[in-house]
């Protein structure tokens, strides 16, 4: 489906648009040397979100971190958004206030603004949809094709938090105080869109394709490989998992590492680069943000991503995990 | 609840925005000359449109229309749009490619594309949002704030068309082979944004303020006058109502004016002119694109909309008409 309509949108596309669907975002030319960034995301409720784990401002927050987040994975900053909020006429309406509320919060954070919307009526569930605007200068541009075999493969911070902060969510624990699993709610309910990272990748020239991580390792890494033609093969001992997000996975036992490739929603950044850049940028990315920047594996020539295990066995190849966080009803 | 939208939206600008928040599109510096447009609009199964009524393409069409007619009344032109759709997994997939096409048949009528897109499933109604960039020189273009006591208030186009085609639809009225109701039918189901006519009435740079008809002009031409800190009287005998419209009106028994005045999602575009520039900009506008301009009625200072009828006396003032096409759910 998603490809069917790269197909229609990528047959009738201007001139002016350099990067059509298919990427983080889309790009259009300016009349100087930016280019404008444009993307959007949807969120339904009871797919991407339910009110009784979030509140308003936690559901507006997320509507524009997402949004956010892909226009970090350009390596762009975000400029203004416009926000449309579908809900049934018998909520309350500050609901749709607290929703503004977080959307501007996330917004304001990171140097954007919210720039108009529209409130509609529904009878069905509750949907958030945010459209970003952002500029990148044409040659720090990143995207998801231009990884070449040999280049060494990079995540930023820690992966399963947000499925964590999920698991929580759906087994009804509550923080009770404890701060490692107020992190983990608070990762799911507040990502954190990597923008100075991305910023600082970006930058520094070096890096040959980025994307941001929304739907877990284990689907994104392959469509970063598909866009750029090549294979991966992924050390998984070598995954950042995030260490209270592995203890919860031992309280209910489930795998850690699985929580690592296949936890949705982390919004971490997922990049590439020839092996003698790493030091560069991962010192630039923690010079500027402090967070770290972990080798995960490298890209190969040979199509499709193979996960290896401590033995340096295949644990699996691409799809057939099971998810955890890819939406609610999933 | 807009307003309170634009309260918190509005408390939270970037430096860059110059047209935040409460007009037909926000708008943002750039670099050149150029200010860069954004706007959105969402539209919902059951409230904005019913799929017995529509096809995809239709559905498609309209929501890219409504928002091309946004940047139209800016005095822009558009450049990208991004679309978000969230529909049931049980609908045919059919459905969203088809809503693609019209969403990308009425962005490449009007020069624009589409960019990228978020396809998302969802327990609920089919809904479409649509994001539109466009751009505008700034000095040509127009906001809903501007019109001056003494101006000339002017339509493009004729009113009511699409009030008619949804009332075709809601007493089952097909067309059979009559030329007059497929064309109520099509104004309905694929409205035109007027998009050349903004233009030639933008770089006139006679207009003080515009915005389009989305809602009706009983509804409409309050939002312009309360931008512009001003009132209107309107003389309900210049309106120019469609004829067939009209004829309709008096088949089932319903008043032309009304469905003149109430009818909404015209997409014609209101804007206001000193009245000696009104010859000078119904040339223009004649001459790019064939449209008529019609004067109907004029600003003066003490606010508050008055409907004149023939004989001079107030029909009603602002607000308290019937609607007929704000929303099926309406």
């Amino acid at each position: 489906m998603v490809s069917r309509f790269r197909d229609l949108a990528g047959a009738a596309l201007t001139a002016s648009v350099v990067v059509g669907p298919g990427d983080d975002a889309a790009a259009l030319r300016t009349r100087d040397d930016r280019l404008l960034l444009l993307t959007c995301d949807m969120l339904v409720e009871g797919v991407h979100f339910r009110r009784e784990w979030a509140s308003g401002e936690d559901i507006g927050w997320k509507a524009m971190a997402v949004n956010l987040s892909d226009i970090a994975a350009m390596g762009g900053e975000p400029a203004a958004a416009v926000a449309s909020i579908a809900m049934p006429g018998d909520l309350p309406a500050q609901l749709a206030s607290e929703i503004a509320q977080g959307l501007i919060a996330a917004a304001s954070a990171h140097g954007a603004a919210l720039a108009g919307g529209d409130l509609v009526g529904s009878p069905g569930p509750v949907v958030v949809d945010v459209a970003l605007t952002g500029w990148v200068e044409e040659g720090s541009m990143l995207r998801r094709h231009g990884a070449r075999p040999g280049d060494a493969i990079c995540v930023t911070g820690l992966l399963g938090a947000s499925a964590a902060g999920l698991i929580c969510l759906r087994e009804g624990l509550t923080d009770d105080g404890c701060p490692e699993l107020a992190r983990l709610l608070q990762a799911h309910r507040r990502p954190t869109p990597r923008l100075r990272e991305a910023q600082a990748i970006a930058r520094a020239r070096l890096a040959t394709a980025m994307m941001d991580l929304s739907d877990g390792l284990a689907d994104d890494l392959p469509r970063l490989c598909a866009e750029s033609g090549v294979g991966a093969r992924i050390a998984c001992e070598r995954l950042p998992v995030d260490s209270a997000s592995a203890s919860l996975a031992g309280r209910i036992g489930t795998d850690a590492l699985e929580m690592g490739l296949t936890g949705g929603e982390d919004y971490e950044l997922l990049f590439t680069c020839p092996p003698a850049a790493v030091s560069d940028l991962a010192g630039a990315v923690s010079a500027a943000t402090g967070t770290a920047v972990t080798v995960i594996g490298e890209i190969v020539e040979k199509a499709g991503v193979c996960f290896l295990g401590p033995d340096g066995r295949a644990i699996t190849s691409g799809q057939g995990f099971d998810h955890f966080a890819l939406g609610l009803l999933h």
